[in-house]
């Protein structure tokens, strides 16, 4: 292969290089994500958006992709087809991003996979754990990029916080806690919304609604921050609101390497919260904060000394790595979309390095992959198993 | 007796109106607590301390009594002689607060009801169930006032929260979150210092040391706003920090009356939290959040609204009841003293009632009485219950 | 004189100590504000109220004098037959609280100088300039002891700013910016309610309304803080609201010895504002920020670091001096009475040292004085004369 | 032409509608604002970048372009080239993004309205009123459109807030303060960086350099917000800090139409403060509150009710018209780069509009426009006259 996609000479402490093109990239899935994480990836300006199976109606399905200016060959009504016509074209897509529901994850990825075509896929990573272990034996054997949508680790704060339990300065963990509130679900009828029902189907959603869509974020953050890989827990589900066919809420105990214990919260009928993504993290020697509704500034606390609050930007206590995931400067708030980017400038630098041949440094990039896409299925299927027990402990 | 301490034609919609004369109050127990807990009486001037058994050193019980002005045939070296010597005098104390550890807390009880003295005693009320079921009998037999010291909920916006609640204005409650974090355990020599060995040795702590301490608090409070009572929980405690006699933190999953699910966390080992107290309560129509560190502020949620932020203070969102208990002017803070001075108000007027034979109406006053300490240890003994059959369910 | 109030061997590196006896203090002026600072004497324990002038009609004088347990011949129905009746008695007041309207202010605390009495009295000190200079001159003369009500200067927070400023913490100090916002006058109609007519009748409150009242309290502050005296200012008076004989708005630009220049703003029109009076200090090497509401926090900034909270309670970045002012562990928190009874313990070991010839340390109590009062007459005596101007500079 | 952008039938109660094509855009000025707003730019879907001036330097010029993937044919050493070459193209840039030093503004601007071309410029829109007046003159005889980079207007909160005024619901507004202070200019040597240089050159700057980099946000912001003109000024320079020729503070009175009085404050030696922009109008019934750090959230308050939280999102209390303006839920923080990117979406639509001979309705869009940058050149200078004068009272 003639074409490079990385610089020659490139220097692993600056920031991330320019592409000597931009990646293309195909969309399976047409809701609201898409348009989120698609809108991150032209951000980067290493991607552009060149194919989509965005409906299965195919009128729907190039009425969309016109939107988005794609060519009204490359708008396919099926990710079988998309896949297959892709891979055969000279100017296919370099990656794909899957962000259908959930039990399409695991059928598309694969077809992409063995399509040769690096594959980003939202979470839960698939509804069964055979799946998810199957998606890992995939890329393994082919080298492939997976990506994996968990963008709240691709926080420059939550990076921060890693950084910080990684350099011992809060002392040996002795507990974790996370949650995530939300309120949406709080009226009766909102589970009967077209976009709503297919999150309570356990055909379609799997068998968890609220684990499998918000508590997975919050225990992958747990673990992505603190290190640490959560080894068991108990968990009881609860339909707090109207009657459902799956929980809208649910509490846990859980444990983590080295015995450290911590709990877990999700519901979506917390009136008032909405991003209420909150992880708290304990030490020997001092303690994280960080939510998601403040997400620029990071609660940094050494026992006996004034707290402290590290705020998104270069220097005052930012580390280097961080600030390679920074656009503006401190004060000028970012959010969410740019913690997207920055996943998709990350899994870039992967996609363009499986391409060049070039091995990249241990650590360079932070993005969540296909492993930590597979934790997450054990931990959903293991909060079922629990919940089945009575909340019983159970090994994830 | 011809004196009388209420006024005769009291305003039960006005402000609590000054007695006759202040109220004699006497002290068990010499620590920093007490401290806390005469300088809130004495804000009051409804209350002046004029006995005391603050030492069982009777020069040190001199001493320290000679500081707070007490005179020297009223600083008593055991609780029992005081109980015996006041009782018989005419001008004996008419109530006494007892902030002894927490195993003296039930005997020192008892020999002041028995003297005829009116107690306000702290948490955990008694070490032993049957010993809380024995001071609510004494109370019920005597029609003696008793106080207990959660204070908590005895700040204004607690109680505004409360009015809230009842009002159904956040609808049917769906869940109840609570948590008490600390951090001052975190090192690990501070288990030896004089002043907290005892709450960590059982036959003076009680069975607990986190729990009986500070998850009191929050259980209390999580009842005391919601008006419904906690009937089941599963426990497990840890010890985070160095090895203890006792737990220093411990997780609950919690039932309500009504089977609303809740959660329960308190800890003394996380750094950065100093008064973590922190009450969430949620419902079909809206929310409410609370914490101590923000106790002047209270986030009031109606679904589908802007959020609310309701400040202490006259007017604005605060109701006449709420009013009764404020000294400032919103946006001039108050804090816990006055949450205390509150308590002793409202003490104040009970124990003048009983005095003075007055009937008072329902709901007047809303300190803490025996019943609640009573469930506070019913509490504390099913954690133990549930923790030691490795986090059943037990009933409370 | 065989009395000593102070112990004998004062540590003057440890707590502020009880004395021998409470010291007897006397009020005048029967408002809100006596009774905050009443309230917060008796917190102190080291004063008693025994004797008052808080009405004018001898009969309310009486039954006020009777709410606060006063002996009946010590409730005066003006301050000066009180002067000169406890003068005259062997156990007379040590001290006297004066919170009439501004126009008394002068004739009270010269009343009882004159008396031989100690005197705490409300901002503004006078609402002439030679009026403050008198009793400047009186105290000098007699070196009776002179408190001044800028209590906002006694919050733990606040001292511990002070002491940054002076260690050089914050560099060489470039501005300062202080700012009183409420909102209590924003209805029409207020200025007609009887407790708020005389600030707005010039013959009582003075030359200004709300410059007086608030404006001083952060004219004050701005000067503690920085330890830089205010030296020149340039003034705008508004009525932002209803039309009415005084200021109820001012701006100012301000000057502080070594040409650093400032801001000052007062208003009562500010909706959203209730205890909005912020404190910003800015030198070459960091900041300082703290607000009324927030009082319990301290900002810290220091140019290229993380953020610092310094939060008040026992270490974690609180100085020993600042530690001697508070009562609870961090995170419990301390309101304003809490400031007003620091200013009291203060003002009880300087009126307890007179009595005892003892000369205290250099900044071992810090309570504001007849100086810093005079100081707030002369700095709103020049707003009136620079608003006259159209806002010419003036020298203070 | 028989090319439209715009579609059809336009509902101007919906979303923005997606275009036909993507608008080309050229880039001129090549520094870190350029990368915000191409950042920007991209994430709307409506613009693509296609040719820039990026570098005087040819080689440079090249470079940068080519990480932007611009054919090397538009990447232009200099605006004059660009403008005549690109108004050549059959595919020539649909308008201009002016991120050059100050005083090349108005030269660059001029070329390119002159070769037909739609301008969006960077604030001051010029360095002299003369220059200011001329793009108005025309843009008004050409009928192009021009818009201007004062993107603080473009956050959903503030369009909020111009609502909220708009509806009176605060009332009749009695006073304006704003202020923008940062802490980048704090260490004594930053004067002298590269990048920081011109800023203080009155050549290039223009007669101020913080009041026209960052007082002029405010400036426009209050007149935004308020729906009020700034009439008049006094204003005072200062250098605060290490000896410049261009002042680094400035402290403002101003007065609005129907003479409300207001502050301004700006300084780039606040240490603690980055993107301390905040925004403050109080009103007859309310006032409303908010700053850049926490640009999601609007602070409303109506005079004797709760106080109101407003939170970016759907519904809530936010308006339809708002909702446009927002991509991800409530609670999923957005930035400053997705305000630019409403300035972008907005600007495309007048664009796209004036190409297709469609007269917008009034409101639609509400981006900056020539007039408003002219404004804040006549605010600068307007600032500079009165300084001179010694801070006297100036007409803008």
């Amino acid at each position: 292969m003639t074409e490079r996609l990385l610089p020659e000479n490139l220097d692993f402490n600056g920031p991330f290089p320019p592409l000597s093109r931009r990646l293309r990239l195909g969309v399976v899935g047409g809701g609201r994500i898409s348009d989120t994480q698609a809108t991150a990836a032209r951000m980067t300006d290493r991607w552009e958006v060149v194919a989509g199976a965005l409906s299965s109606d195919p009128t729907r399905a190039k009425a969309r992709g016109a939107e988005w200016f794609l060519d009204t060959d490359r708008c396919y009504a099926s990710f079988q087809d998309m896949a297959q016509a892709e891979a055969a074209r000279a100017d296919g897509v370099d990656a794909v991003m899957i962000t259908t529901p959930n039990h399409l994850h695991f059928p598309a990825a694969k077809a992409f996979l063995n399509a040769g075509i690096d594959v980003i896929c939202d979470k839960p990573l698939t509804n069964e754990v055979d799946e998810a272990t199957a998606l890992i034996d995939l890329t393994e054997q082919s080298g492939q990029v997976f990506g994996v949508g968990y963008a709240m680790s691709c926080f420059p704060m939550i990076r921060q916080a890693r950084e910080i339990v990684a350099e011992g300065r809060i002392g040996k963990i002795n507990q974790i806690h996370v949650e995530f509130l939300q309120d949406w679900m709080t009226p009766d009828d909102v589970a009967d919304a077209p976009h709503v029902k297919w999150r309570l189907d356990p055909k379609i959603s799997g068998p968890t609604s609220c684990v499998g869509d918000i508590g997975t974020h919050a225990a992958h953050l747990a673990s992505f921050v603190s290190g640490l890989e959560m080894s068991d827990l108990r968990a009881e589900f609860h339909v707090c609101g109207a009657p459902k066919s799956l929980e809208d809420t649910a509490f846990m105990f859980t444990r983590f390497q080295g015995d450290v214990p911590g709990t877990l919260m999700a519901t979506r009928l917390a009136p008032g919260n909405r991003g209420g993504l909150r992880l708290r993290i304990y030490g020997s020697e001092g303690g994280l904060e960080w939510d998601l509704e403040n997400s620029e500034q990071l609660q940094f606390y050494r026992f006996g000394e004034a707290d402290r609050v590290i705020s998104r930007g270069q220097g005052h206590g930012v580390s280097a790595a961080t600030e390679r995931l920074i656009r503006t400067a401190r004060g000028f708030p970012e959010g969410i979309i740019e913690a997207w980017s920055n996943l998709y400038t990350e899994f870039a630098m992967a996609v363009a390095a499986r391409r060049d041949g070039v091995v990249l440094p241990d650590g360079w990039v932070s993005f969540p992959k296909v492993g930590e896409g597979a934790a997450g299925v054990h931990f959903i299927a293991a909060s079922v198993r629990s919940n089945e027990k009575g909340g019983a402990w159970v090994a994830i």
